[in-house]
Order: structure tokens, then sequence, then C-alpha cells
């Protein structure tokens, strides 16, 4: 495909900031600044870097203001060099555009509602009564269950699943492999069985959020699942019926959260971290990797649980005495007792 | 839909229990005692929400005999509401019916054998000799591998694979993303390389299994991977070649466990846990969340490892110490030493 | 299907290694010394299971030199029994055939070139100008997006989904619900909420790689997600965008690999664990299961960090403990004084 280049000049006036050096410079792909050639913009986000501004052949760079000496290349200069680098990248590279219309091979329910707009793939079954907002690009292979809706501008890779009555907002993006509204994990024990506890909840997810590859989201139990705006999720996230995630939060692959726990508004969650049921997280709390939040967390902060790895036979060493530290601290409080006794002898 | 309306009567005749207050009382939808409406039935499992009894705005509940007179709601009154309600809600809403056929869109292999009652929709592929009994349901994107059997009733949301040659029992459910019967992880180093040693087992997969969706069971490497009658897994589980789980255990998401082990009957593991290949865990065992169980455990009871998450700050002062546990131990132990020493010298 | 019989004589010819007793004995199947019967051979990898060898129905076993006089069973003698018994159950368990062609349901994109040879299933979709090499077979429902290469006899099962431009290279095997090249996770905050950042790199997948099932491997931010030659990927494994993994490496299931990190060669990575963004992992480094690295590591070597599992009242007692780890080293230090002192008044 023929890039369209972009004079720093034009890029300013669409986004703020302020070019140095030659504003008539031309990009049409933004690079890392080890990878830039001709025509790519590259951006420093850390001054820890600027080392690598003295080898790089990017065309311009996008640096905020500290840095603004630290290279002679043509450079537009912004507060925010990573937000800067990521509309420009958006401008410079625009979604695949899918054409309007319904494949021949895709099946469509009855009552089914799909915007002119629309783009409909191939294999893709759509269910009785589903709802499908202009803009929106349902890739092959994805299967909308009955009654769904979903917003404007969202857009399905292939082989994506929305189980019936789910409902997705506008311009969300969801990859290959989600699923949205499976049935939560509710069994209940009688005679030696399981009973399987229908889950009629649904599943509703807001706008401009983004769901992972094979990331799962079921619908609620009784009440349903909440998503809210804005909210990120990698890949491979299990997210259980009834959870409620607030507005603008992000949670990194393979983090695990259990039923009806309840996360604030601009939470972060690290990779493969877990959430027992029935928690409540506040707003702007940032959880490390690998850690599992087993109490309702009140206060804002940064809370971690990771055991240090080291070599093995240091680990085994170590780790072996996990058993034993009750008994460890009555003995230290047992020696505190003796030292206060011989001291007082004396 | 028209929902149908049942009168608390007509429920006590068919699932026992007995009524208190008016019972032709009718309802035609479970619900939580928070979001209850007219025409709709709650339940109380736990005497410490009683105080959610007072405010409920439902048309009656299900309560268990001490909590009886905590509500002046016509009421059901029985052992266990919790399994009651599980039944009542399965009353009231019924599975979804699809109706027999094969979708002419499907694509079946030569010798399959698809009873007439057996729903195959839109994009499914049934492989040469598959077997599929009365009242299943194949959802669209299915794929079935030559050979496999699937027992009567069995239920495949969208985009399930099941791979050659794998039996699931009668009244199975998989959620959409399931994958039965891939090939486990079996290499073996020769030459700087792997070779990858073929995966001849099959999965086999009991009546009453409940499958969540994006859950992986590998086929066996040479005899089977075999998951037994009424075990109900989570989403996001990954069970490895020739794992042998016994019947109704239950699996929370996310949980992996490795090539050969083998779990007992009713165990239940909780999120993200893990379980080593080799093992073998004793029927009703049970585990908590992040849990890696590294050896057999012989006796039933309930095992833990996790470590406890706290503020970072503090979190990290405090795990710096585990890689000189056993040097504190060491100190400890000197110290009582010296002390004997000191005692001994008066 | 009939099976094909091989003498052991035959089989000698062709892999090496020596026969001990009848050379003309038959087999047409590997076995385990347990569940083995006529015409099938077994193999001893470890001479801890020698009993074994005792009691099994095999008409032949595979050994090493130290086991040869531990049966009278014909056998064959070879330096390594279990890359033997690999590749003698290749022989023996040849891969499926599927016949060279397109499934009238597939679509292809305009342009793409799919090789005489290859084997296109139902419902699969290919994308404009895709490459797909000789001998490929790209199994039902799978979704190849435009511009991606295929090499040879690279083989997709059912419902695998390869992004835009992504390259696989030859004898690839990728099972079910594997995602290859979907977005990686970059966002970057603004005026409260997240902008996404395009991901522009590719996922780039070498030679005799294997992907496990609803395993996911991101596409790059700017530059590529690399796979070199020979890994070996269990399933559900996420891999973010930007990783690269050194040949020959193996990583089992449920393992996250955050962006950016750079795996070596030979590295043998246990299930579970996780291994954060931008570090460095040297050639030959084994990770136990549930261990996360959080820093590079420079030397080979085996690497742990798991907290020990014990009964819950135990680990409940114990673990409180490690909230007051730097306390208690503090009070050890304290102790340690205190007995200087009271020594040095002596």
């Amino acid at each position: 495909m023929d890039r369209i280049a972009y004079r720093l000049a034009d890029i300013v006036a669409r986004f703020g900031g302020r070019v140095e050096g030659d504003a008539g410079t031309e990009v049409n792909q933004v690079a890392t600044l080890d990878s830039a050639g001709p025509l790519q913009i590259a951006f420093l986000t850390n001054s820890k870097y600027r080392k690598q501004l003295e080898s790089t052949n990017a065309a311009a760079v996008i640096v905020a203001e500290p840095d603004v000496a630290a290279t002679k290349l043509p450079r537009i200069v912004c507060d925010n060099p990573y937000s800067y680098f990521a509309k420009l990248s958006a401008l410079l590279n625009p979604l695949a555009v899918f054409a309007a219309g319904i494949h021949p091979s895709a099946v469509i329910g009855a009552g089914a509602k799909i915007a002119p707009s629309a783009h409909i793939a191939a294999h893709v079954t759509i269910g009785e009564g589903v709802s499908i907002g202009e803009g929106c690009v349902i890739m092959s292979g994805c299967s909308i269950g009955a009654n769904a809706v979903l917003g404007e501008n969202t857009r399905l890779y292939p082989r994506v699943v929305v189980y019936h009555d789910c409902v997705l907002g506008n311009n969300v993006i969801a990859h290959s492999g989600a699923v949205v509204g499976a049935d939560g994990f509710g069994i209940a024990m009688e005679a030696g069985a399981w009973l399987k506890i229908p889950q009629i909840g649904r599943a509703l997810i807001g706008n401009d959020v983004e769901i992972g590859a094979n990331t799962t989201i079921d619908r609620g139990a009784l009440d349903d699942t909440v998503i809210e705006d804005g909210v990120k999720l990698d890949n491979q996230i299990q997210i259980a019926h009834n959870v409620r995630i607030g507005a603008h939060t992000a949670i990194a692959g393979c983090v695990g959260i259990a039923g009806s726990a309840t996360i604030g508004r601009y939470c972060r969650i690290g990779g493969s971290a877990g959430i027992l049921g029935h928690l409540s997280i506040a707003d702007g709390v940032e959880i490390s990797s690998f850690t599992l939040i087993s109490k309702s967390i009140r206060e804002k902060g940064v809370y971690s649980g990771i055991y240090p790895f080291s070599e093995k036979d240091s680990w085994l060493k170590n780790a072996a005495h996990l058993r034993h530290l009750d008994e460890m601290a009555t003995r230290i409080k047992l020696l505190e007792k003796e030292i206060e006794l011989i001291k007082g002898r004396d």
C-alpha cells in the first residue's frame, strides 16, 4: 500500500505541540529509535534512552520539553510523547477498511437488524433479533447469539463468540477467540452430584472496551456482569459471573477474576494476578503481576504478593523454612524473654 | 418471550419442601433478594443476609428452617435453599430449544451417524464416522473430528472443537472455544532438536460434565485422558495428556493440571491453582486458589500455598528476607546455643 | 484402519540400535509397559520402572544398554529409548492424510496463492494476498488474514486464526483455538482515557514450531514478535508483543510472557510460570512451574520461586509471619547484639 506522508507542521496543527527544526520534514510511519529509517518518526518517552537519539536514522523524533536539546533532528516537542505517538500512529496506520455488506455465506437469524454500513464477513452466524450498529465489522467465523446488541463501530476479529442477550457498546474491539457471555460457573451440590444453576444474567460491555484474544467474560448468574467504558483487557483473561469492572481499568494477560468481584475505575492489574470472589477493589488500585488479592482493598495504592525467585537450590533451602515460620517466631520470642531474664539478673 | 408462572403449591408438589404463607402466590422467575420484583422468587442461603429479607420486593422467598420466621413473605421452606433454587431456576429458565435437523451449510463426513433429533447448526464440520446421539445440539462453527462419539443431549456452544476419536458422554455441555482432544505436549530431545511424540490416546469425557469457555483437555499420549461423570470445569482450564479427574470434582477457572496427574472424586480446586505431573490427589481434597500442588496428597483436607499480598513497599521489605530464611534459621539456632551456654555458666 | 506391522530387524535398519532376541518379531503399535498387548512395543526410559518389564504383555520393548538384561522379551537396544520411541511411534502413527484441494465452502481472497498440494477445508477464510505452501493442511474454520505467509507442510487444526501479515515457517503445527498475530496490549493514558497504540509489527513463527490449543502470540507493536525455529509451545500460553523466543525452547501450559521479553535458546519453562516485560533470559535456563521471573537471568541454571503448599491451617499460621519478616530479621539482629553485650561483660 502507498503510505501517506505528513509534514511535521501538519501534524502539530492536528495534535498540538511545536516543531523544532525543519517543519517541512515529511514522515509516513512511526518506528523505534533503533529501527527508524527515512520518512519515519521515532519517539523518546524516557530521558534515560537519550543516548539512542545519537545513532537513530529517524527523519524526526517526538520528545518532551526536557529532552528538546538532546538531538538536532527535526522534532515535535509535546507534553506526553507516548500518547502523542499513539495518536500519530493511529493517523499513519488507519484501521483496515471493510466494505459494507453481508457475505453470502453468513447466516442471519429472523428479525436481526444489521445497519447498512456494517460488514458481516464469511461464515458468520447471527442469531434471531440481534442488533448490529453502523460501522460494525464482524469478521469471519464470529457467532452472535439471539437478541445480542452491538453498538456502532464495534469490531470483532475472526471467531469471536457473543452469547445470546449480551450487549456490546460502541467502538468495542474484541480479538479472536474472545467469548462474551458464556455461562458462569454456578453449581449446587445435592445428593452427591452438582446441579447446574442457570445463568440468566447478561454480560454488558461498555463503549471503547478492548477485549484480548481468547479472553472470556461470563454472563451473570442472576444480575449482569458489567464491564464499564474504556476498560482494556489483554489476552487470556477470565472474568467470572457478576464481576463489575470500573471504567478505564486496564488488565494484563492471564488474570483471573472470580465471581461477584467489584473492581474500581482506573485500576491496573498485572499479568497472571488473581482476585477472589465477592471482593471490592477501590479506584486507582494497582496490583502487581502474580499477586492474589484475597481480601477487599479500600485504599488506592500498589499491592504485591510475589514469591521472589532464585536459583533452585537456594529456593529449596530457604523455602523449607516457610512451613516453620510460626515456630521460628515463637523461638525468637522465647530468646527475647531469656535475654530479658539474663539482663534482669544482673 | 412469555414467561410461565407457577404457584408455590405447584412448586413444592414438584420439588418438595413446604409453603408458609399464601401457597397460591405465583412466580415466574428467580432473582436476588436485592433485585427481585413482582412475580419473582428470591432465596436466602445464609442467615447472615437475613437483613435483606426486610427490604426485598420479591413475591416469595426460599428459606431454610432456621430462617422461617425471619420474613412474613410467602415462602418455601426446605433443607437446602441453594440447590432448591437451582432446580426451580432450571424449571423457570428451560434451555433454549433448537429444532432437529442439519443446517445446509454444515459439512458432514462420510459414514457419520447423526440422530434424527439432533440439531446441527450453520458452519459446523463433522468428520467421517462421527456418531452424534439424540437430542444433541451442535451450535455454529463447531468442528468434530473423525470417529468422535457424542452421547445424548450433549450441547456444544459455538466454536467448540472435538478432535478425532474422542468421546463425550450424555448431557455434556461444552462452552465456546473449548478444545477437547488436541495433542498433549509430548516431545523428546535428540540431536539438538525436539522430536514430536505422536499423541495416540483419546480424551474421554463422561456424562453430565460441563466444560467452560476456552478450556482445553488434551488427548492422551498412549493411553487416554479421562474426565469422569459429573465433573465441572470452569473457563480457561488446561488439562494435560493422561490426566484422570474423578467424578463430581469441580475446578475453577485458569487451573493447570500437568500430564498424568490423577485427581480424586469430589475434589474442589480453586482458581489459577496448579497440579504438577504424575501426582495423585485423594478424594475430597480441596485446593485453594493460586496454590501449586507439587507432591501427591493422600489425605482429604484443605491445602493452601499462597503468598499473602500487602502494600508493595511492605512486601518488598519483607520478601527480601525470603532469600535468607535459611541463614535466619541458622542464626536463631546459634542464639539458642549461646543462651544455653550463658545459662549454663551461672 | 489396518495397521502396518514392522519387524524389529526392519526398525533397527531404519533407526539404528540393535535387536536382542527374535529380530523377526513384528509390531504395529507403541504402548506403555502396562497396557501393551500382542503386536505392541513398549519402552523403558528409566531403570526404576524395570519391575514393570516382568509383567508386561508387550511383544517387544525398547531399552537402553544398562537394562538389556532386565527382560527376555525381544528388544531393541539403543542410546535414548525415549527419542527412539518417538521416531518409531511417528512411523507407526503417520499423520492423517488430507487430500489436496480447496473445499467449495472456503472463501479465498483475491491474489491468494495456494500451492496445489495444500488442503483447505470447509469454512476456512483466506485473506487477500495470502501465500500457502505445498503440503499445508488448513482445517475447518481457520481464518488467515490478508498477506499472511505459510511455508510448506504447515498444519493448522480447526479454528486457528492467523492475523494479517504474519508469517509461519515450514512444518509448523498450530492446534485449535491458537491465535497468532492479534494486537499486543499497547495503550497510553491521556485525558483520563486510554488511547490504543496501533500494533503494526508482525508475528513471525519459524520452522518446526508447535503451538498448543488456545495459545496466543501477539503481533509486535512496532517491530515484530519472533518465535524461532523448533520452539514448542503447550496450550493456553500468552506471548505478548515483541517477545523473542530462542530456537528449541519448550514452554509448558498457561505460561505468560510479557512484552519485549527475550528468551534464550534451549530454555525450558514450567507450567503457569511468568516472565515480566523487557527481561532477558540466557540460553539453557530452566524455570520451574509457578515461578515469576522478575529480573533478567544471565546464567544458565534452574530457577524457582514457589510458595510451598501445606494444610490450610498450617499455611495460615505460618504465612501470617510473612508480613513481619523484616521485623523478625531486626529482632534477630538485636538479639545477636544483646548476646555480644552479655558475653562482652564477662
